[in-house]
């Protein structure tokens, strides 16, 4: 019952946060969590959606997306296709959210951050990561907006990580790598503040509905990960 | 702290399942939580999708859609923009997801079944009564099936049911209207087979991070609730 | 030469107009022609198209679809094809423009109205009976307006209604069922005023070209038709 | 009330017909009604849409378009909109279902003949001029397949010319121009078989509900204007 | 080595300009190169792109397109497949990039100038075709805009032509038709102003990379082309 | 008349070439020209395009797309916008059209090899330096076909490389910046072979036509440019 790669139930693949990997970019950052590699860049713009003009609030939205050849076998552009996949308008959407959490919209003012979270190579857990990586580009793009706009308050009003969990063989396991999701019997994604309160849960029976005991073992992992990726968030932007 | 229809925290709105409300549907069921009204329609269709040809093993899919007037203010319509929201294509999987958790592929044969849960009129907990519904229209559907294709043994595992709950005002509540959804601080959709084990956690914090008795609450209530609509099936499903 | 449901060549299938069937919308009605069922939801906005700005005018419009399982099998949503077909569009721009030929645009101010005309279930005549239900809904529709904006004078200059007719097995017929539909020689969709005047003829040599006479038997049983539909608006209007 | 360009109320624009304007397709024809210009292409292919495989039968389908500058200001093309708009797939629908009525398709085999009818300028009844040069160009194409294939029956059962008429400051007139038919109250367009009988018979009232007499009138217009230009198409295809 | 036509390698197919073939457009022609047949229609419209707002300068653009029966086999229309093909957007930018190279935005206040050119029947050179009557429309275009708004300093500061030029059978050619152009080992498509000077070279190896030598000759060959079409051009403009 | 970054005219970047940068592609690359970034993937699939099937031939494509902050300002993703655009289309096509070139496709039977070409990010010439990346790829890719299908002949004739050149402030340059590029009179791709034939020309006036000798003096760069690049291929793909 040992990991594909060895590592303990609840421990973590190596986790890298390469801070501004990109130069255009206000706030970025390309996150690695085992094979799994993403690209994260945080925008700063000017104004906010229609629908929140006139509010003197700011606003948060993410874009997760993966490249071609992030996967196993090719897949096809969504460009090309001319629409976006289910998938995708999901995860973008948790990614948004995830962050807007720990965001004072008052204290932006009317300016508008977008993540954008490109897979560049895809082993599990992309979702997570992209959420973990883009807390750190949106640090520095909200330091980049402080600076410019001068605000008085900080508009971050805490820290943002996640992690995925699942059921493997019987075993609940951190961080599960692609060839254990694809084989886990409940799998969970979880989003935690840095002060270790929930901001989402979202777990799924794949194969077999599960209980309650199995939940709450789950969220135990799923806690102590995040409590470790929230210090190597503080590193990366320590650096 | 009164709930705004008087119901007690733990209280159900009244649920109507109308089976067989259409006519050329293999099976459907007009599904009522208070003012949300949905329509479910099971249609029983040979032949699997491509990946899944040559398995000889079914599938279950499921689409999920507002009418433009279900709701306070006329929605556009998806078709006439061109393109399904990310809302829809989220909570389409998930209703299919759920249904699937409860289906024995392999007793199937290669044949489809499509739930189609169109939402007639909208106040809070589409997604978990849609489900609901779906449920008791493809209780029928699978009976046509069978009958049909002389099925030996039974391609449903289980039932399952869906409720939302959400913390209001620092109460934790069953099955919230829009009144109180619009305003709740979390918000989580459950959905639970009839042996009370869970296929679906989906926890949201909409404003403030929540704590893990929170949540263990809300789970709490929604088992509760999940227990009373697995019963109205039944009785549904005998009448 | 009896008809499948054995009504007489100039009698209409069972209607019934299920007026307000929406709590959200300003006008809404089910309507049913035999098992053709139409819920028909009226929405008021204030503002009109682009085009149309600066007129001191207002606008209705009409957006006709069919819910996937209206039919006897399963056709495809069209928000998932990211398209509306030639049809949908056709017997959308019939309707708007048969309820427009009895509005009183400068009445109205700059405000739109538009009517939602979803087919449930379809079992033939589902155009006309979505006009003949969307003038319903516009009346409730248009009292709302004139009570929010103080509109002096009534919008609705009078009352439309409308029914299918054909050629099947030689004999012209009134109200056609789909099985009728699908086997007559010669079809005709026609929008009568509750004056007996014409808003639209539509007829269509579906097999075999007609001659003058057979129009105008056609014409004579759709006017019998609308004046029967005619009372029947009144009655659900004056409940 | 004169007509702007002086003709009798019961008098066609000088119609021209230029068939085999082009060399690649298998029949072909220029079709100009006074300022009107449309490019009618008939295409011949083997095989049969999906639907429609298996039965021994042919098809015949047509496709409407207008250049962006066919009219007075620009249109955006609808390939760069990336949609059809309704007012296009109605009037294919029109010109297709227009010509089947006078197709044999047992006699044709399983090909399928498409029409394209492009209108290079815009002066009103583009829609009829598009029926009425079709009818040319598929008369080649039919001629064309049945050497091709060595058909023993005519694959073409009758003739189709089409023209509008409408009412004009109470004047009812035969083959309204574009200045004519935007002041219309009435506004019918009729499609006529070689033999005089109705293919399809579309009137609206544009502002006011038209009377019995009225619609009797425009007919008496329509089929008299169709059984010149039935002699036009005759004189064309015998050059 | 003939040519199919019997032309010599340095001669044009027969090509005729015909002005004003449209009636609504501010500038028109229908160009032909022997059977390749493009319809360009140049439209004057009051504003610039939202980008350009505010600089008091205008813009020109092209859009190129082809009839489904424009070529030997029917292709399907881009409106009704959705999207625009790469090729058609391709040669749309170089259009618009070859006229925009002798115009003079200042001068022309911010009004936009759009190049509609559709092939009506295509045999090779269809975008050098459209390039060279887009010209002529253009210059009409222009000089109505002059005259509308009073412009000062025209704003046409050069000509403009273009031509095909390829090595088929080892040997250099000019003004390949369909025939050749399909067999041929280099191909290029030159945009040469009327003092000779170069606004767009591009030479691609369909079959074998070419050297600096076969560039140079066919530079030449296109030089020669461009100089008769500059001819051609002025003497249409000057009737 | 320094260059911004010091460069001698004839002077490339510096260019880094990181070979099999992923792990799921059969090849791929990393390339670098300063700070334009690109990643290049190559994926080996069964099977052609429809069009080439039973010709017993290979197929090699391009796919090209750019992050949305891969540039100065975020750009819209064009998976978001629903279709891709006409820069996108017509980049992807030159890139696929230069590595065809040395491609020997009966060699490679009946596979498909697609080049996934994603700028991270731009700083000038992305174009033509993800043909020089892909080239690399390609290599990797065509390698593990060979040994996969054990393949006798090599499907690769010969090596292939790209470069931007221009005239900036009236001087020849090699390669330019985005800076560079967007002051530049005229502008040049070229694509040439190992051997230093052409593949691909395609000069373009930015601003003011430009004469024979401006065109010698540009190629002249460009061969220069490309023999260094084919260089640092070799060391790449020796490594």
């Amino acid at each position: 019952m040992a990991r594909p790669d060895g590592r303990a139930p609840n421990e973590l693949r190596p986790v890298t946060i390469s801070r501004n990997w990109l130069r255009h970019a206000e706030g970025s950052a390309l996150v690695e969590f085992g094979d799994t590699r993403v690209l994260c860049a945080a925008s700063v713009e000017d104004g906010v959606p229609r629908w929140r003009r006139g509010t003197g609030e700011g606003w948060v939205t993410a874009e997760y997306a993966m490249l071609p050849r992030a996967t196993d076998t090719r897949g096809a552009r969504e460009s090309v296709k001319g629409k976006i996949g289910g998938r995708t308008h999901e995860i973008s959407r948790l990614v948004g959210r995830s962050l807007r959490a720990v965001v004072d919209f008052k204290a932006m003012g009317e300016h508008t951050i977008t993540l954008d979270c490109d897979v560049l190579q895809a082993d599990g857990g992309t979702r997570t990561a992209a959420i973990t990586g883009a807390y750190v580009a949106l640090v520095d793009a909200v330091k980049y907006l402080r600076r410019q706009r001068n605000l008085k308050k900080n508009p971050l009003a805490g820290s943002v990580s996640a992690v995925s969990v699942g059921v493997v063989q019987g075993q609940p396991r951190l961080d599960l790598n692609y060839l254990e999701d694809s084989v886990a019997d409940t799998d969970m994604n979880v989003v935690v503040t840095g002060e270790g309160r929930f901001i989402e849960v979202q777990g799924t029976a794949e194969r077999t509905p599960f209980d309650r005991g199995t939940l709450d073992s789950l969220l135990d992992l799923a806690v102590g990960g995040c409590t470790q990726l929230s210090e190597l968030q503080k590193k990366a932007l320590a650096g």
